[in-house]
């Protein structure tokens, strides 16, 4: 999507061939930077630092990551250690998981003299391939976004966390339909909750729809109850960092507290889910998605720009007192009105899921 | 409670009589000051700019508002201005209105020249009953804790914004159940929602609970649902600005969602309800509580504690993007497993506050 109006995806191949460029996520909004990754463990660092975040994105640097580990060691020994290195960064996320089975299964018996080739080609492959799913994803939620079309004001969309372009390779999951919306005139304006504790939504949501020029407001990730309640939100939509095979879905914590307030009042609940967040090994969320706990120094202190326009973190919290960060939730399939994915609408259940992925987790994506 | 061991209440006359000294709460958790109040105008703007807060609090600061303005100015002319000047601070706590109208009547018809006595010990009475109502509401509360005392591991309670102390004159309304557990040796544990924009729990609840000693772990407002789904939780306390008739309970922004996750996962969620803080006068919270907008400000921007020490504020959200700040939200009384009150626990229902508050508004407070 756009950055001061240009077309950017959140990570290339760089001119020379190899070393691989993205956008570093946690500089944002306050400065757009670039980060060029030279190895599988910078790739790695990208992964577990947060400069790229968001399930698709995160496959996409795994791919480019084990491209990075061919071509300068085309080993088994070197796949698997890079592979098990990049599988380590974040355990929540099933892309991550896929990304690596794909291009160990492409590289599986093939000469050490082309798995850089091949490597690179898969990881470029992969993006377009995102690109493509979020389009799609974006189309069959621009209908669902019409139907909800009125003759005065805009739709009012909530959206959690961020699950827009910077959270893929281009377009975004949840926000794909949001940017299709407005490009073909429709008035959509977008509540976006803050996002604790890392304010994704706040500064990378906010980011993204105010280069784009969607029509927005932040608010804290407490408000959304009150404006369900109140008739503010026409409908929700998030991403996804997993659903299982049954349709419940795993997202940022606080995901779950939306699709309840959003049952509570009759407000439709969609999640825009790309094939390959689908573990179709998983049937009960719940019980079986393990939630990242991540450092309590992301709950206790924030960051932010200073009056002086520099980049600094402050401590909220009393010296003394320590805080828990659990990174996800799950929210159970009940909760969600309908999964938007690449191939069209569907409702969260295993029966859902199957009719629009008869052939399960053996090929997924956009061909099917 | 204790600051530094020492027992303090949060607002009490000066030694020189007539000036009237608060905790400065705006600068919790990194520094304990206090400011001093010598005109009705010092008391409206230490509400307004929330260096009181808490619906018992402001109530007794309004109190020793009128007390100032009746010391200055005993007029009739005076008073009316004075109140009207602390009824216009902040709209959704219905103390404020409840000491407003209890000072006027209390001075009404009085001679001029009693009415700065009359009016400070009118004052001095409702902080009195204040640590009389909450003291009660601690012990009723506590016998509720003691149900859920466990063979092993401490009663997880999980509390939203602050409603302890520091919101009341002394021991608080949700918390107050809290420290006489602690005090009591039932080994508790309480999560502390974050409560963003203003983040009072990570700040204030965090804080007052380190300086009593209770174990505590801050998290952002989003995990509560995770908590409660994984059985982390067993029970949920908050406090109330305002609760109708009906038991309808509005509080801190935020509330109603932890009390939908509560009732999903079968966690009984509780409301330590001072008797001032019920509005006879409203039977349905949401189409009636006037829900309190405050500065966005409070959304783009956060403060903090420098690493150099200072309390500096920094801005979250890009230059551009807008934000939305409503302070309440109107948890439905069906959502509430019962209200703990100076009088004993009820059901949040009409007929549950008339067992205990047969005289309605008619006589509030603890002797009934």
């Amino acid at each position: 999507m756009k950055v001061d109006g240009a077309h950017t995806r959140t990570i290339w191949l760089n001119d020379d061939g190899w070393s691989v460029e993205v956008i570093d996520q946690t500089r944002l909004p306050h400065a757009f930077q670039t980060l060029r990754l030279a190895s599988v463990e910078d790739a790695a660092t990208a992964i577990s630092d947060m400069i790229v975040r968001g399930a698709p994105l995160i496959g996409a640097t795994a791919a480019y990551g084990l491209a990075l580990a061919m071509g300068a060691d085309p080993s088994e020994e070197n796949l698997t250690r890079s592979a098990a290195a990049l599988l380590a960064t974040r355990p929540t996320a099933v892309n991550l998981r896929w990304v690596v089975e794909r291009l160990r299964t492409r590289l599986d018996g093939a000469p050490e003299s082309e798995r850089r080739t091949l490597a690179y080609a898969e990881a470029a492959r992969i993006c377009d391939e995102d690109v493509a799913i979020n389009h799609a994803i974006g189309e069959h939620g621009l209908a669902l976004i019409e139907e909800h079309r009125k003759s005065a004001g805009p739709v009012n969309v909530l959206t959690h966390c961020n699950a827009g372009w910077l959270a893929t390779v281009d377009w975004g999951t949840a926000l794909a339909p949001i940017y299709m919306a407005h490009d073909a005139g429709i008035e959509v304006h977008v509540w976006v909750d803050e996002t604790r504790p890392r304010n994704q939504g706040a500064s990378l949501t906010a980011w993204e729809l105010e280069q784009h020029g969607v029509p927005h407001t932040v608010i804290v990730d407490n408000a959304g109850g009150h404006l369900m309640q109140r008739g503010k939100v026409d409908l929700c939509i998030t991403g996804t960092d997993r659903t299982t095979a049954s349709g419940d879905v795993c997202n940022k914590i606080g995901t779950y507290l939306k699709a309840l307030a959003a049952r509570d009042n009759g407000v439709p609940f969609y999640v825009g889910l790309p094939g390959p967040s689908i573990d179709w090994t998983m049937d009960d969320g719940i019980a079986d998605i393990p939630i990242e706990e991540r450092d309590p120094g992301e709950v206790t202190t924030i960051s932010g720009l200073s009056t002086a326009g520099e980049v600094v973190s402050i401590r909220l919290t009393p010296d003394a007192s320590t805080a828990a960060n659990f990174a996800f939730d799950v929210t159970p399939a009940r909760l969600v009105t309908g999964l938007i994915t690449e191939r069209g609408l569907c409702p969260a259940s295993s029966a859902g899921l199957r009719s629009l992925y008869p052939d399960g987790g053996g090929d997924q994506g956009l061909d099917g």
